[in-house]
């Protein structure tokens, strides 16, 4: 990574606008809270550092459970066993200040601009992962073929809107 | 939205490591920091407003400027004009305590969990659009279609991996 650019880190944060007074109409939480990231659940699988990591889900990766945090347990409710999702992970090893990488860590390939890979280090390391959901216990979803490494906090969980093999 | 489920606002926060002492080695940045989303662009776009947003971009949503910020146009290197891309966007009008809601809000669907719609409501309103990059000019890709409402931040750009029509 010695040969990653990196960029100057006094980034701007979002415009958020100032939380309004309660006016007796409803307030829209989320336009007033700042841009902070809840993990929603964690991945537990039997991948525990990212050398072992495949790049994508389709390169070998092994099922996973996805843990969903009992706050978050009912936004589950309809998801079903061989339904298709797309698993938002936070890449809590990502680094944050690369702007260009080498695609897929190989040297012989040109620096390029980490919003043309899929690399893991980038300003925002949100993974995309598109799996099966295998079973479900409870608030916990059997999921695979998942790269993600154990412990990877999840922040959002999508239907895939079609039965493309990826995204 | 009355009707929808809400959950304790006293969630958990993620578990990430303390600041490790340099210690003369690489410091992995990513890990040390709390996970605070920044904005690495904007969507500039003729769509104003939520209610005359539709819900996803293939049903008749314009195109629209992808403004990127200057710390972060380095990470564009490599798109190309006709790629397609994944594009996470913030929406910083969902409600993030929605846990429940009629899918495509007709209150005739029974009440589902956002996990398993793809509703802006939800506690990481995270937006995930499939667009076609149309033309570049420095640090603004024009792209679509996207539903995205104009200021919406974006939060990550990403190749798409194969040519299927959604995601």
């Amino acid at each position: 990574m010695s040969s990653s650019l990196r960029y100057d880190r006094s980034y701007d944060e979002f415009a958020v606008p100032a939380k309004k007074k309660h006016s007796g109409k409803k307030v829209s939480h989320g336009a007033a809270e700042r841009a902070q990231l809840r993990a929603i659940g964690v991945i537990r699988s039997t991948l525990k550092s990212r050398s072992e990591a495949p790049k994508q889900g389709a390169e070998g990766a092994p099922d996973a459970w996805l843990e969903v945090k009992a706050f978050a347990a009912d936004g589950l409710d309809g998801i079903t066993v061989g339904q298709e999702l797309i698993v938002l992970t936070w890449f809590h090893r990502g680094r944050r200040d690369v702007l260009k990488v080498h695609p897929r860590s190989d040297p012989q390939r040109r620096l390029t601009g980490v919003f043309a890979t899929r690399s893991p280090d980038r300003p925002n390391p949100i993974g995309l992962h598109r799996v099966t959901v295998r079973s479900r216990e409870k608030n916990r979803l059997r999921i695979g073929p998942i790269e993600a490494i154990d412990g990877t906090p999840v922040i959002d969980i999508k239907p895939a809107l079609t039965c493309a093999p990826d995204f």
